[in-house]
């Protein structure tokens, strides 16, 4: 095996990182192979040495970590339509989850699901994608930290394909290939319904279930209906102190939050990579009954970055204050074994039992018990529509305020206070200029004027800084919900794939595929399912309220001071003109 | 004589004013040439018939009106540098009146002066570049009123090169051929220095006085230097009541202005003719010892329109305001004719007697009595380029608040205003959405959103209407400065030439050109000269700074009453949302 390699993208390298930059097309001698963590030590043509992202290069004569595709998101060119939960306030393009529920919707369903390649489960993926150079350039409306070189490669780290965070073009996302069904090998059209691996409804809707054991979700008819059964109190739990820890004797470093559940007050340190796996363990069991919201996009570039570290750590926080308040989820042994467990030993056991569960996909509705009656099939199909056409016009409703959201974050930052800092300097340069009459009693109004001319250019700086004040929660939080609602339409299709299973139930029983008993368990099933949906709808509902009032009301809490202390500064300037 | 003409530019009939709408090249036939007031009435080919200006067309065998070149403003070519004024708030492109003091300055002055051709002081001009089309595009900044069609034309008008107030081309602008020497015939290269037909300052330096008369104007040395001697209470008028006149038995309208003097509390009626009149003898008998600024501008388009007449009578206001507080204007002769005349007879013996009057030009300093010792001409000089840098760098000053102040009215008006809109659409589109859910215990969120969305649309409302309030007076003071700004140049290079011509004295004496009494009297000349310029700076610094005092409380005051009554909305609309 020859120790050249030609390298396939340009990397520029860290400052005292070990790194070595190299340009694509450039060749270099592979200096040691056994670096780990996505590394190879090579030597440029200059002899200089360091590390370099072995996804960066390909071996001249063979490939290195099992080959590599040209184009770095052809891996994924099977997910066209994956709903991507991008953490910029970027409105989506091309890919719609919504497509589905459009005119051509009902059983012709997301043919992103229907030609899944295997994935492995684990071991290294090469990261492809991730350092497309597109994914450097930040738009300038949010506060994506510069585009910085630090880079970050978590070792035995399986999925690689995050956008920059902030980056305008769509490269793939993290979670993109966690859908259900994503892990394992593919079955292929079991039926004329959208193929769900594991997770195909008849899966559920015909087996033999199992008694329900301690897992039992329960459902209750509350005043607005179906509801999950809430706990008593409520589990909150901090994301704080963010810490750079180091691996491979100090080469690689990364970083690790402090989560503190109220319940236990103790902390435990996780990395993003452990909130990945998370992610993809509620995912993988509860996915199909319950929204779960994609994680913040890993952030490639900059990623010791001050900024992003806030950043990231805001947005896991309240990814897990989500989590912490859905009673299914909070409740959950994986989402519990996250929060509590006591060490290393005990981690690595609760991963190993979470990973071979079994209870996954469409299985989560046979540990669903709803205390009400079975529900007529036309009332199920009925409320599944209705919810869809809900979370599709909020979908819309959502991305507008994002859009004209981030189009005045930039003219905030941008144009508006510019041209205030202009006004000002503006006044300021006149009471220059009048300074230098050599009039008499010239002082009073050229002093004012220059006060005046600095109030604008503080006003300026208010202008500036106001995005980070208010718009910011408010983008935030429709930001979290547009990554929920992007959740729905898969959740939906799982009901909407159910639903035309049973309605076929009198034309399969005449074909004797099944017996007139199992389309009654179908019948049955569809209601649970049907009340799985309803209590989640109603817990949304609530929660919705409840965050649409608390950053409505933060937003014009901030802004009635914002438009306050305009006024009181301007109150003063004023203050300084003489009387007429 | 043929009565075939072509049309020469595009004319669009106003509706119901007789006139008839015709195409650049279209070829009509003249039925009547004698209509008068820059009219005559064709016949197009449709048979239709109705006035067209006789500026519009041009005679196929022949010239109408002493013919006409082709290109609209060829008449005004010899004036690249003439100092325009416009009203628009456009930063004035290429002519720059402040050239002479840059780099190649002093004795290398104003070639727009050098050769100007004859201009008949009386008779009409064909009215060349009025109807340049671009004049018709009004920037959407301020408040021109929209293209109509609406024209009229004054008959016995002299001079009718005005612009269209907003436009954004320069075409020539009223008075840009009424500096002094601009009327009676040229009297080219008597010496080196820049030729100033009747009021070169040799005329004045080497002049036989008369004995000074009752129009001797005194100056005083004050607190601050040289002073005009003011009278004890200011003269005021108020410019009201515009009404629409017409004649030519109804065919032609025009607007008339009353004008109540404080002195006699009795109104006079004129037409921006009259202003006109008065502005040209006011320009020709004081415009080398006091600036005298432009009247607005001469609008083409919707001169009916009310808002334009509005905006014109705030100017003329604005103009008649200035010249009352100058204390040799407001008492000169002229002036108060304009006020007081009692009856038709008056008005045209005064007009008559103005327009014979000799002492004007350079000669007005033969009236100037400075109660003050001979200056020394280092002196002399000193002062002039210190006023000259002065009301260069103000110049500047003001442009580029005018600039960014424009700038700030179309994002106001402009995209501001729609963005607040779209936020409050936002708000109540996602309150519709809410209200869809079905969901027990919207009605709080969705209301209270809701209003949340109008009040952000009521801000659009406020933030595009602001500008009319504040921005409005700004713009304005700094528009009539940068008027005024724009005389000194004139001013100045009178004076300039006189220096040079002193600090020539002792070669003239030696050359036999003049007598050692002649250099002495040029001395003493130059000295009244200057004590003239500086009671004129004085006069100018006393009001800048009551002006500017003025219009920045005006401005402060309104921009506080903005941001609190935004303030104030907003806070009723927090107060709609359920406290946490």
């Amino acid at each position: 095996m020859a120790n050249k390699a030609q390298v396939l993208y340009d990397f520029t390298a860290e400052p005292g990182n070990n790194e070595l930059t190299v340009k694509e097309g450039e060749t270099i001698t592979i200096t040691n192979q056994n670096i780990g963590g996505g590394w190879v030590e090579a030597q440029n043509y200059r002899g200089e040495r360091g590390l370099v992202p072995e996804d960066y290069i390909e071996l001249c004569t063979g490939s290195l970590a099992g080959g590599r595709a040209a184009t770095p998101d052809s891996t994924y060119e099977y997910f066209p339509e994956q709903p991507s939960t991008t953490t910029g306030y970027q409105a989506r393009n091309g890919s719609d989850p919504w497509s589905p529920w459009n005119a051509d919707s009902a059983g012709n369903s997301r043919n992103s699901w229907v030609a899944q390649p295997e994935v492995t489960g684990s071991g290294r993926t090469p990261s492809t994608g991730i350092y497309n150079p597109t994914v450097q350039e930040h738009p300038q409306a949010y506060h994506g930290p510069g585009g910085t070189d630090d880079e970050e490669w978590d070792d035995d780290w399986d999925d690689a394909r995050s956008t920059g965070g902030y980056a305008e073009s769509e490269v793939g996302d993290e979670g993109a290939t966690n859908r259900p069904g994503s892990h394992g090998t593919m079955k292929l059209n079991l039926n004329k319904f959208p193929v769900f691996h594991k997770s195909g409804p008849e899966v559920y809707l015909l087996a033999k279930l199992p008694p329900k054991g301690k897992d039992k979700i329960s459902i209750y008819v509350g005043e607005v209906g179906p509801v999950w059964l809430y706990p008593e109190s409520q589990l909150e739990c901090v994301v704080a102190d963010p810490k750079k820890g180091s691996k491979m004797y100090g080469l690689k470093s990364y970083i690790e939050y402090q989560v503190t559940p109220t319940t236990t007050n103790r902390s435990v340190n996780h990395r993003y990579k452990h909130f990945d796996w998370l992610y993809e363990r509620l995912l993988e069991k509860y996915g199909s009954a319950i929204p779960i919201p994609s994680l913040p996009d890993k952030q490639v570039t900059g990623r010791f970055e001050e900024e992003f570290i806030k950043m990231r750590m805001e947005r896991l926080q309240g990814w897990v204050t989500r989590m912490c308040r859905h009673p299914v989820i909070s409740s959950s042994e994986v989402f519990q074994l996250f929060l509590t467990y006591k060490d290393e030993k005990e981690w690595k056991m609760g991963k190993r039992k979470a990973e071979r569960d079994e209870t996954v996909g469409v299985m989560i509705f046979s540990t669903i018990e709803p205390e009400a009656p079975d529900l007529d099939i036309t009332v199920v199909e009925t409320k599944c529509e209705a919810f869809g056409r809900f979370t599709k016009a909020m979908d819309d409703g959502v991305k507008e305020l994002l859009s004209v959201g981030q189009e005045h974050w930039k003219r905030c930052t941008g144009p508006l206070q510019k041209e205030y800092q202009r006004i000002g300097k503006a006044f300021q340069n006149l009471s220059s200029v009048f300074c230098s009459s050599g009039y008499e009693g010239e002082a009073t109004l050229t002093d004012a004027l220059t006060a005046a001319g600095k109030t604008y250019e503080e006003i300026a700086q208010i202008v500036e800084e106001q995005p980070k004040k208010d718009l910011h929660f408010l983008l935030e939080t429709n930001n979290e919900y547009k990554g929920l609602l992007g959740c729905f339409p898969d959740t939906l299709s799982v009901h909407k794939a159910a639903i035309e299973k049973v309605k076929e139930g009198d034309r399969m029983v005449a074909a004797n595929k099944i017996s007139p008993q199992e389309k009654l368990t179908m019948a049955k099933r569809i209601s649970t399912m049907s009340y799985a949906l309803q209590a989640e709808m109603n817990h949304f509902h609530s929660n919705r309220i409840y965050d649409y009032n608390r950053v409505m009301q933060l937003y014009l809490e901030e802004q009635v001071k914002f438009y306050e202390s305009i006024a009181e500064k301007l109150r003063q300037a004023l203050s300084q003109f003489t009387t007429l």
